[in-house]
């Protein structure tokens, strides 16, 4: 069995097309946000409960759609959705937009991925760099197809998630293996009036590409027709500093 | 000026605690979520606006309460309530609970420490291992101090930012500068009835610590009476996976 989760909701066309990949190799479960989860990281719901509903099931795959965010989809799923059978492999997207460079620390496609190599499960996150919610995935199916393939029938090193994204169109050139590259975003806040006589602010920005002259980067492999795959682990220590840091002590 | 925030929200008892501490280096703005966000990671609010209001401001600090998340929280600090003066450091905490091992993923104190570093600024979380909301904190406010007065005047390497945890209470021995350890949550979910004729569930579970034997990691530091101090950066690559994984090119 395949589990399937994402962060823009069971009903988002980038887990119609991961739905539809999976079911060539095996049985499929979903557990889905109910709604849109985008940008919610590893984030957990704690102050609260969630529920979880069916949606559909047929001899091929089950959908259920869950209150909470894509890691809440995860451990629901594992504690009380699963029978007696894990998933041979966790699946997360396809993500309708990058989740590429430091966009991996917002994602919550790759919460939801992380999360699934936490239990010691096989797992990828899957994007596309189009926000678009019509987006065309054709142009990356079998480059997908084939990386689930090889996950599904060797696995993945313990404890590793893949971080896989793809070109918004065009014909594509293959896959890259390649290391996060260092980006940012430049934050502006859109204020805008409320009837209480204070703005809000929504959220924007843009992000830029600090490496530009990197080659063995995930942005490099995007921007040259390739779709890259970043193994992600969660030790976020930067021992190099460790030592460095010594006089703290 | 130090900027800071929390996830347990500006009304908080260990945010408290900071503020009276980073009031003795420099002047103080905060600006916190308007209530507990436990559990964000780096979550951002992208589907709606966020607000945030003015509480209370004296010659020392100015506090504003913020609608999102830890991470929303920097990112308007940074960019509409900061004036033309950045701030020397950013602090996130203190965290009623702790943020070691594998929570340091899930964890939205130190979500919002590792976006201050983003932004270039030395920046560190700080928790102790208590939930209690009215924990105590005098044993480790030398600790704190030290390690603030440290980063204050030293600055850190360039985009790291720092996860310091505290021992509970007790006399404690001093501080280490340490790996993150393996460690991994046992999910069990609570089922509570609902109106509705279906279950909710609450998140609930146990830590357990996986590299018992180890004694370069946080917990070792934190077992032993040790502020444990981890140096923590946003590049997720496993570098040691690149190689294996280049068979799927």
């Amino acid at each position: 069995m395949i589990f399937i989760t994402n962060d823009d909701g069971y009903q988002a066309k980038g887990i119609a097309e991961l739905i539809e990949i999976a079911c060539e190799f095996d049985k499929v479960i979903v557990v889905a946000p109910d709604g849109a989860r985008s940008g919610q990281s590893s984030a957990l719901t704690v102050n609260m409960p969630i529920t979880f509903q069916p949606i559909s099931t047929n001899s091929k795959y089950s959908i259920f759609a869950c209150s909470g965010t894509p890691v809440d989809c995860v451990k629901l799923a594992f504690s009380k959705v699963f029978g007696i059978e894990k998933p041979k492999m966790v699946l997360s997207g396809i993500n309708h937009g990058s989740n590429s460079s430091i966009n991996v620390i917002y994602s919550g496609t790759m919460g939801a991925a992380i999360e699934g190599a936490m239990y010691g499960v096989p797992s990828v996150g899957m994007s596309i760099c189009n926000h678009d919610p019509n987006a065309d995935f054709n142009h990356v199916k079998r480059y997908f197809k084939h990386i689930i393939q090889q996950v599904y029938n060797n696995g993945l090193p313990q404890g590793i998630a893949l971080n896989v994204n793809a070109p918004a169109s065009g014909n594509l050139r293959g896959i890259k293996i390649c290391r996060q590259s260092k980006g940012l975003w430049s934050e502006e806040f859109m204020a805008s009036p409320t009837p209480r006589g204070y703005d809000c602010y929504w959220l924007t920005g843009e992000f830029s590409n600090v490496e530009t002259q990197a080659t063995d980067t995930d942005e490099y492999a995007l921007s040259n027709g390739f779709v890259s795959v970043q193994p992600v682990h969660t030790d976020m220590t930067h021992y190099k500093s460790i030592d460095a840091l010594r006089y703290l002590e």
